[in-house]
This record gives C-alpha cells, sequence and structure tokens, in this order.
C-alpha cells in the first residue's frame, strides 16, 4: 500500500500550522479533493481533537460529483476540463455559494498519473482553489515523481497555502 | 504522521477484491466517512485507474456535513447520536435516496478516540452502512488500538464487507 508520506515530520507541522490559525480566524477547514481522493482530509482527520477545525471533505472524484454536489455544470467541465483553473475555482468557492458558512476551502485537482496525462496537461499537473474571507484564488504546479508522491505533494502544498491564506486573514 | 497501515499487502488485496467485484456489477463506489476522515478513499483513490470504479466520498465529519449533503435532520442526530446504528444507515442510503444511480456505498461513523468516548459508546465503537441493490443494511464493532489503529481497521472492514454484498449481488 503506497500510503507512507514522504516527510511524516513536515506533514505533521503543515497540519499544525493549519489547525493554529483556522482556530484563530474561527472556521474551520473543507477539501474538495479531486486527484487526491480524501489524502488530505485523512492527515487532518488523524489529528485527536480535529473535529473542533475540520469539517469535512467532498472527494469529488467523478465528473457527476462535481455536478451534484459542487454544482459545477457540464458545459464547464466539457469546456475546460475537470483539471483545470476555473474548475479548480469553483470546486473552491461552491460550498461558500452555497451558504455553508465559517467555513475556509481548498480544491485540489490533476492528474496524478501515470495514465491520464497529456502534451497539454501532463501527469503531475495540479490545479488548486482555496476559498475563504478573501475571496477565491487559484494557483497550478507540476509535480514529479509517482502517483502517490504526487498525491502527497499536492495534498502538502493546498494544506500550507491553505494556512498561509488564513494566517494573513487573522 | 500516523499513515503507515497495519498490513499493506491485506489492504491492497482487499481494494483488489472491490475493484474487480463493482467493476462486474457496472457500479461505482461511493464511501460516506465519518471517523475515518477519508482513509478509505484515499487508499482507493491510490490506484491507477480506479476512477473506473471509485464514484468518490462525502467525508461528513461534522453534523452539519450530515445534514447539508445527506440530508439527516437535526432530530434524528440528536436522539441517535451521530455514531449510531440509525445514523450509519441514513449515511449509507442517503446518496441513493437522493437518486445518484449505479453505486454502492459503504458509510463509516465511529469514536476514534482517545477522547469522546462513554460507557455507553466506547473508543473503537464503529457503525457501518451498506447500500445498493441489497437494499441497506448495518453492523456494528468495536475496534481496539489507537487512533490511527481503530481508524485503519474501521476502513478495512468497511471495504471487506462491501466487498462482500458486491459479490454476492453478481
Amino acid at each position: 500500500m503506497k500510503n507512507n508520506i514522504i516527510n511524516p515530520a513536515l506533514t505533521v507541522r503543515i497540519c499544525m500550522d493549519l489547525a493554529f490559525f483556522t482556530r484563530k480566524l474561527e472556521v474551520k477547514v473543507l477539501f474538495i479533493e479531486s486527484c487526491t481522493g480524501g489524502l488530505a482530509s485523512s492527515w487532518i482527520s488523524s489529528f485527536n481533537g480535529s473535529s473542533s477545525w475540520f469539517e469535512g471533505s467532498l472527494v469529488t472524484y467523478s465528473n457527476r460529483m462535481k455536478n451534484i454536489f459542487l454544482k459545477i455544470s457540464e458545459k464547464e467541465l466539457l469546456t475546460h476540463g475537470a483539471v483545470s483553473d476555473q474548475v479548480a475555482s469553483s470546486m473552491a468557492n461552491s460550498l461558500l455559494k452555497q451558504k455553508v458558512e465559517n467555513i475556509v476551502t481548498s480544491s485540489i485537482t490533476g492528474i496524478a498519473g501515470p495514465s491520464g496525462g497529456s502534451q497539454k496537461k501532463p501527469v503531475g499537473l495540479v490545479f488548486f482553489g482555496w476559498a475563504g474571507p478573501w475571496g477565491v484564488d487559484t494557483s497550478h504546479k507540476k509535480f514529479t515523481g509517482n502517483r502517490q508522491q504526487i498525491r502527497e505533494e499536492a495534498a502538502k502544498y493546498a494544506i500550507i497555502n491553505l494556512a498561509k491564506r488564513v494566517a494573513v486573514n487573522l
């Protein structure tokens, strides 16, 4: 089972930073994960007491899930692709638009590989969105390594950058 | 980081069994996780090609998530508690009731500890629901070990028993 994370101590530190800042801002974390498939959520919820700052996650692996729970239209998914800046933004912003209050979110959608890549969207390319009191913003990054390494690096990147955004909004 | 699973080879085998049977039944797997917080989903999605048999997950860690996305009323949550046979059943059955077709589901709700236990509902007690063409059925089990061990054992139990139910419905 490819579940050993690359640097456990670093990941604990990242999660603890997020816990500290979200508690201070009095918001709860909600992930909208696609390619990481619940990995970010499973890390966060591994900490005792995480229910005080972790709301939960939508692991919208399929387009149907993105459509039903995030209200992202088939047209948007077809036009931009599920792995895109546009869809990462819609994923991150969806629950705030649905009036779920006092949350901060991070979305993760990418090509974890080893299959599924293309010249335009290669394996390792991951788009992120972060939404909260600061509005919604996005980014993307090309990770290297195998499927599990890409997923772990993407989960870490989402968590670190969510913590940063929460910190500057205190 | 407490992310090393107890028996990697066994977990791979369990997930592969589930993949085999769900592909044969032409359904996709959807987890509704509470105490495992995305762990079952992160295992399933670690396999290349899992998008052909994995739909996604709702990690309804908070009661608010259970209410918004699973339509479980506050009254039901208050009456039975989130960790109960009744709520495990409602969690497993919710998306089929919401007309999400061609899926099989497993719900997981329990006390992972180390805090949060009581005499009636001790640490390690986990309720499960499984829904699909067979209807919905539930079970519960008391696991031992630390928080991560309880979560891993619960995720395995959910996956094994979902595979069994799919297998007998082929």
